[in-house]
């Protein structure tokens, strides 16, 4: 069967342009013992996408080698298999790049429980949803009524973040970059605040939504946000570094702040990435299904059509203008 | 009996003057039931004084209240007693404060076996001992074989700390503030490599030091070191902030490093002041004891003469004028 993969021919400079990819027609192979075929429905488009790209970036994962198809994860569905825990038809997520069909031997794919809708499982049951999980529960380790700041909390993470923490009791500030985000999460989402980072006295708005400080902080921006809930740290406060988003199409990083509060704080501050933490996938992924069938947890999914649509749609994550989770319906 | 003490009149501004201080001439009270009288031998002179000198630092331990004598730790010997756990003539230890006698109720004394030398006391079984302990093997759970870097060096922390990590089968690097100093790191405590911290070429004799790149960072001053440090550091690295003594006498504190390597690297910051851990104290004088009966720990005291010798000398921590362990040999 011919279908269309997107490959990565160059590495970007500092933004994503289109000449970075080359559009390719391929045949599926016919199919080995142990192999499946699946066709994606839903290609998620992640910040991390960035770093995959860029090689001298000395990152976590191995960069995309040139030629090769893009990275991402997504949803397909199983319509051809060798396999037999792969039934035809079954749903599966995985690691399955930006092409409409998929050869794998089953290897880091997850059957779907039915039930589920698709972008629900991209919003809240992919790495998004585990990343806020393993930062904020396992590294966090919030108590009910302390106070959590969130960063780019009208992302897929960041919205992810604040939730489970309303769930779990505590008091939750979110950063983003709009009044129309902040307005989403505190209407719909439920969270207490939530303050525009590029409001002129953000620093005294932060100070303001958090009379008692701030407990936990979820950094997925880094920026003025970093510095301005930095000095609101309380003792024993936790600082769990998820992303830094605003320096992703920097080639001038922003400074950090100075580490004298970290003492004075006594401040644990950790940096975490999904690789170190797949083997608790299973059981994070239970825990968010949990609160999704609660009703805990909303979700908000930007959807753009067909799988072209990935190579400027990609830019949305950079200049903010996404809203929701973003993805590609194929 | 009359006595000399020294009290703080007034705080810093930046820098510590002698017209902070009163020189005072007291009487000692009759004692009462319970309470035990010191002659204070060997006072200890610390960088943490200065925090407690300065009110609006917003530290975590009070401030010395203005006309109270100068708080500080000390060894003395007890001269008069009616409290039968701390008998004439035995040798303790404990919060002293800049006095030639001090009254006490015992609590917070800790008797001393006989046989350590005073200066020994001091420099290894006193709080900077505790301290090196406490950041390096309680947080930073090193490894054998793991490289360490500690700025500060040959400072009262730093010096023990280079040496427990020696002890423990680490590649041990030292930054300092001369030559000599980093002679007495590599030839005299065994150091793998020890650095001069105004070199031009620091960070690329940092490199070169550690070609394996560093597990753990012991914090001790800030600055240069610091970004310096902060990208070599290996996966899963460890950065203990102890101190940021480059910072104490500026009204500019430096900037931090930006956080993106703290996410890549998925490293762990953490600060951490004494206090939270005295519980731990008693088992940590074992440990330390057992590495100096070793001959693992060696020491050298910087000794001053007289009470009154405080009030200038108190300055060597922040010129760095000082080789060794800050003392006052009264």
């Amino acid at each position: 069967m011919e279908y269309t993969a997107i490959k990565l021919v160059k590495r970007p400079e500092l933004a994503i342009t289109p000449d970075l990819f080359e559009v390719v027609r391929l045949q599926t192979p016919e199919l080995q013992d142990g192999q499946i075929l699946i066709k994606q429905t839903h290609m998620s488009l992640d910040p991390a996408m960035k770093g995959w790209m860029m090689p001298d970036r000395d990152s976590y994962i191995p960069p995309v080698e040139l030629g090769d198809v893009m990275r991402s994860s997504g949803v397909g569905e199983i319509v051809e298999s060798k396999n037999d825990r792969f039934p035809v038809g079954a749903r599966v997520q995985g690691m399955t790049g930006w092409a409409e069909y998929i050869v794998s031997n089953g290897q880091g794919m997850n059957l779907l429980p039915e039930g589920i809708p698709t972008e629900a499982v991209l919003c809240v049951l992919a790495l998004p949803g585990m990343t806020a999980y393993q930062g904020l529960m396992n590294i966090g380790k919030p108590k009910a009524g302390e106070t959590l700041v969130v960063s780019g909390a009208a992302g897929s993470v960041g919205s992810m973040v604040g939730q489970i923490a309303k769930a779990e009791g505590l008091t939750v500030i979110g950063t983003a970059g709009s009044d129309d985000k902040c307005q989403w999460l505190t209407e719909e989402l439920g969270f207490d605040a939530a303050i525009n980072y590029k409001s002129d006295d953000l620093a005294k708005q932060l100070a303001a939504a958090a009379p008692n400080g701030v407990d936990l902080y979820f950094e997925n921006t880094g920026g003025a946000v970093q510095h301005a809930v930095f000095n609101l740290m309380n003792a024993h406060g936790r600082i769990m570094v998820c992303g830094m988003i605003s320096d992703y199409n920097t080639s001038n990083p922003s400074v950090g702040p100075n580490w004298m509060n970290i003492i004075k704080k006594r401040l644990t501050i950790q940096g975490f990435t999904m690789p170190d933490h797949y083997d608790k996938i299973p059981s994070m992924m239970q825990a968010m299904s949990g609160y999704l069938m609660e009703g805990k947890i909303k979700y908000r999914a930007h959807t753009l059509h067909g799988l072209e649509s990935a190579i400027e749609g990609i830019n949305l994550l950079f200049t903010g203008g996404n809203t929701g989770k973003l993805m590609v319906e194929l």
